[in-house]
């Protein structure tokens, strides 16, 4: 992997003089062009090992350009709005918008590759993360994204060099401290497990450059010449990259499905209701109190026909909580600064922080419902959304954060009952549009999407719960009553009932929860 | 201020159950209105005494209203992102869009009643402290919000009857702490202050509304009937609701202006240019690893003609500084997440975390140069921009951040040789649009607009300085030395050449920097 950066690549003065002028100008306009086609954000990670020349490669980049239109992130310690939410947070709250450039400084590979050599992640981890770093990674390019990694390479030799030579200079000797020496100690290690994540995350999509780091010179023109020809390799493509997946085929033998077997005439009266209702909203105001909800956090996602009962059923949940604890987000159409982004980032950014909730009426499942079913969506855009959806929810639950998911299920008569009901009523008139009449006539289509999506991306981190609504008490109850039950299966680290099946993840899970109840007692204790 | 919320305010049971059905449809219908009008963000505030009420009343909103337009956001300890920004930062990010509804528990008031009860600030410090909040209020006002505040009242007998009431019921005894016990003792002391903080605040265009908090059935009740109120007022009042301005009066008498005293003429040839530019980048980047930078942080603003020079001079001090540590904001149209929100929100959002850098190309002050010259806003919204960013400034600087402005003056001469020299550049082909030609028939009416805005908007803690600008290497020289003397000054806590006049002022600010010295001396030591 590092062979071709140790041979003592260099470039003399004359040779990168009268090269950096018609790259320059051809980097701009190529800035211009970005700018300008508005589909494309580039991600350039610089990493590598210290002295090896990113944070000069970095200003070189900004001379360059034009900085207007760059934006580099750096990422030292998280801070506590990052701490308390999945690691992969920070990382989406920077990423460039469409016809920008965002240059990581310190990258997803930061972390994994730290906690590897100090031992606190086993080979086996170290894998299932880069894994997590290529599905990642191939969202962003199935998105649009330009994605160049960069590592800065130096042999042992080499990197001891160039930290003697910026100490011996009095204008870079302030960069080089204690800490970079010590890091000399772990230079085989970082070969090592760097070599490691290199190789597996060396993916077609987004594959790994590794630059020779010792000669400024040639350090500079190579990343300079690299990203100006991938920029305009990537602005002179007119067809469309897409990853590749498999035919959406239709299992329906016998004609029935999860949703047939609904049993829609499910109800409850209104006595039993309101018993009911007082217990499980007492429960979940408990639990929502409880001491070791504080270093968890809870999102709901609630799907559903339209008039099928969501915002009523929310409305219950958050009767049950404190207004200050919980966050309720409809998802409409996007803003222009989430259209200029990957789907999933206007979800990220509404992550509740520890001992939140958030709860979503409708959510990221509307690119595999009713973009998919309206076409405001390629095919390929969607299929590929049940595994970066699947994802998502698998990072948030590794973080401690509990998705608890609804769809709720009323008959096509139900409907219309309810939509005649609240033209009536004064106050809801603003509920019923144009729009959700025409969505009636696609009713065959978004059963069938429906059922995909269950299928898809009901997991044992995130079940989906389908909930028979035609009742509204009944469904309510039921929602309650999951929610409850779910929060209590988690607090307690107990996989849920008839979760058997996934008895792997279930244990995964309460380690997960032991060690999120340590951390709070820690917390508390000090 | 508070005898009207003692005489024991109650409603009965039945009259309570009669009330809410309408009171209910009609607050969901005032919501459902504001959404649709799309143009007022309605902020309210909940404070007061601990055990009024004020948890269980924004609960009660959200049963009566559609949680999914509202937004609750309690204010606890600050996060670090929050700390290492001006004190008001964190509400401004918090601000609900237009057509929406935010809820604070706990506000801009909360900390300067706090400080004053701990006698961490003096009487006079409190009044500055509500004169700025004022000032916010109005600002909020004039951008088209409805701000209701509500102080939920309790005599010290009554709120001792309360906490033993919850006391005593299981259902809300965690809600009870040794804290809240602990604050019965300081109540005649917050009685004071708020009092007092209340009168002064107590503003026409956003008054206190003070509640007897004791009756849970008379507190919702009141609020939910005012909030209806004001909603129902504030979307049928068609007229403008302007706040008073002073028509912008010509100073002209001799066709002198600093614009015109400005010598375009001065030049600085290559040779001592590129000395110059070595020596200032070289102490430039010292200064931004200076100890001292680390508490305090940079905002540089460029406002100038088009081709003026400001993107080259950002270059000039980009290069002296590392791309991790700045991030250069270019200032166009606004987004529609910026446009549902007052008119410094977008720039509110870009500053700097301490011993960061934001460096702005066009900036907050388009509002009094090209909305003004081009009719993008009202002329009472242009006049009555120049105090709130005085106000946006000096609440920067309050909290060290170190504010420099440049105006880059050149000559409409100049500035066609540039326009046509750029079209025969490639890379800089995109710069000259239509809208530039257009730009340059209004010459005259930005010329005056530019005087006034230097005339109203050069304080002590954020001076303008012109540039002469028609030649580049001089405009660089001059924007680099004065931001290395201004840096200097600021780290010293030294007051700026030339600011005797703003003596009390600087004094102000060498406290400051004191303070903040002080404050990373801590820091280093721990």
């Amino acid at each position: 992997m590092f062979e071709s950066a140790e041979i003592g690549h260099k470039i003399g003065k004359a040779r990168y003089r009268a090269a950096v002028p018609p790259l320059r100008a051809a980097l701009l306009g190529a800035q211009v062009d970005l700018f300008e086609n508005g589909k494309i954000p580039v991600v350039v990670l610089i990493s590598g090992q210290d002295g090896a020349g990113k944070g000069e490669t970095i200003n070189v980049l900004y001379e360059w350009m034009d900085p207007r239109f760059i934006s580099t992130l750096a990422f030292s310690e998280p801070t506590d709005e990052e701490r308390e939410r999945p690691p992969m947070w920070r990382y989406w709250r920077s990423l460039p918008p469409k016809g920008r450039i965002g240059i990581f400084a310190g990258s997803w590979y930061s972390d994994p590759i730290r906690q590897r050599i100090l031992g606190e992640i086993s080979l086996k981890e170290l894998d299932a993360r880069a894994d997590q770093i290529n599905r990642f990674e191939a969202m962003l390019v199935s998105e649009g994204a330009l994605v160049l990694k960069f590592w800065f390479h130096l042999t042992k030799e080499g990197q001891k060099k160039r930290l003697k030579a910026l100490e011996s200079d009095p204008h870079t000797a302030w960069r080089v401290t204690q800490w970079n020496w010590d890091r000399l100690k772990t230079y085989d290690q970082l070969q090592d497990v760097a070599g490691h994540i290199l190789r597996i995350t060396n993916t077609p999509w987004a594959p790994w450059v590794v630059v020779e780091g010792t000669d400024d010179r040639y350090r500079s023109l190579t990343v300079g010449q690299i990203l100006l020809e991938a920029m305009q390799k990537k602005l002179a493509s007119t067809d469309k990259q897409e990853s590749p997946v498999a035919p959406m085929v239709r299992v329906d033998t016998d004609g029935r499905n999860v949703l047939s077997e609904l049993d829609l005439k499910l109800k409850l009266a209104d006595k039993p209701y309101e018993n009911a209702l007082a217990k499980w909203q007492g429960r979940l105001s408990e639990l929502m109190r409880d001491a070791r909800f504080k270093g968890r956090a809870l999102v709901c996602a609630f799907e559903g026909a339209d008039a099928a009962g969501k915002g009523g059923a929310i409305r219950r949940i958050g009767a049950a909580m404190d207004a200050r604890q919980y966050q309720v987000t409809p998802v409409g159409a996007p803003t222009d600064e989430e259209r200029a982004q990957p789907h999933l980032w206007r979800f990220w950014r509404y992550l509740p922080r520890q001992g939140h909730v958030a709860i979503f009426d409708r959510t990221w499942y509307g690119r595999v419902l009713v973009e998919r079913v309206e076409g405001f969506c390629s095919e390929n855009d969607w299929l590929r959304a049940y595994s970066e959806i699947n994802d998502f929810e698998h990072e948030m639950a590794d973080a401690g954060v509990i998705v608890v998911k609804f769809w709720l299920q009323i008959s096509q008569a139900e409907q219309l009952k309810r939509f005649k009901a609240r033209e009536q009523v004064e106050f809801k008139r603003f509920k019923i549009t144009e729009e959700d009449w025409r969505n009636r006539e696609k009713w065959g289509a978004y059963q069938q999407a429906i059922c995909d999506m269950v299928e898809r991306t009901s997991t044992g981190n995130a079940p989906w719960t389908l909930v028979e609504a035609n009742d509204k008490n009944y469904a309510r109850v039921k929602i309650l009553r999951t929610l409850c039950e779910r929060l209590e299966a988690e607090l307690d680290g107990r996989p849920m009932p008839g979760e058997q099946a996934h008895a792997k993840v279930s244990t995964k899970k309460s380690d997960r929860a032991a060690k999120h109840a340590k951390s709070v007692e820690k917390r508390a204790a000090s």
